[in-house]
């Protein structure tokens, strides 16, 4: 499957953690920290857990620039 | 300033493709090719051109997670 | 590859409206018109065009629950 | 009320999980499965129940373009 | 109709620039300049010109929080 | 820093909910009641509680327009 979402990163599970309906997974993409929240559904289905490889999809729409002043 | 959102990448910007609305950035985080579409307003405030230095930013909620089958 | 994202939802590309940065893919899935906002780019990269077989994709925290008065 | 959305489609809740936060709504829009994310309070407020008809309205900017390999 | 989306901040349009695909719409809220990046399609069948009255509707979950250092 | 997102609203934290991955920040804006859902890791982290002062930033593109009919 291939996807319109621009942004693709490759990265590792270091954490999940779980409520009721959200999932927050902590990743590791080359020394950058990154999160998703995302259902716990998902996190169940996917069996994410420390150590998975998984990509961080982000569309194009979804990423704000900053500069420093 | 201090922001909620959890994903902050740090990359160059690569290149800008400008609509009359829209301004998609293309920037290199280590590597990674990584594209922003904003404002073209927001394109001309901040400056972006080739060679700039910037931060990705993207809210947890944002970002999806895949697995390879 | 399997995604975190909770709606996938099959449709057919009816017409593609193109700009310089943006491209906006209407979809008809079953009766139900969707239209879709995605770089330029990608619409070429996956080769975008009237009757392709596609596939909608949502995040769940991307989607408004809505109820008449 | 009209919406700039462009994505509307009608459907019935077929379940709710509440966290403390968050609620995750599971649609049937005509056979296909669709989940929302939304606030508890949203969740309340609008009395979404197993059987309520709803409308899942999605930004045109918010839908991501699959196509199978 | 009612919506989920927990922000509705009452604006009048200043302007609208119209690109192919986007339009990019600027708000007056009580002295806060707003834009909102829509489809020109939008633009057009809400009639969307300097003066009118509108509602600027944002997710919870696209809202972030910044504070000063 | 300077962003690319072009709201950007000056408010008031009234009320913090917390589930063990989101929380909801109450916030009122000159009056107007504004909502968002972020990590309780952010909300820990920047210290939000009742009478904080913040700004709710949102992207463009992430803004619905609404119209009475």
């Amino acid at each position: 499957m291939r996807l319109s979402a621009r942004n693709k990163i490759t990265a590792t599970v270091t954490a999940v953690t779980r409520g009721e309906a959200t999932a927050n997974v902590v990743l590791d993409a080359g020394g950058v920290r990154l999160v998703a929240s995302i259902t716990v559904e998902a996190a169940d289905e996917l069996g994410l857990a420390e150590g998975k490889q998984v990509i961080a999809v982000v569309k194009a729409s979804d990423v704000i620039v900053a500069v420093s002043d």
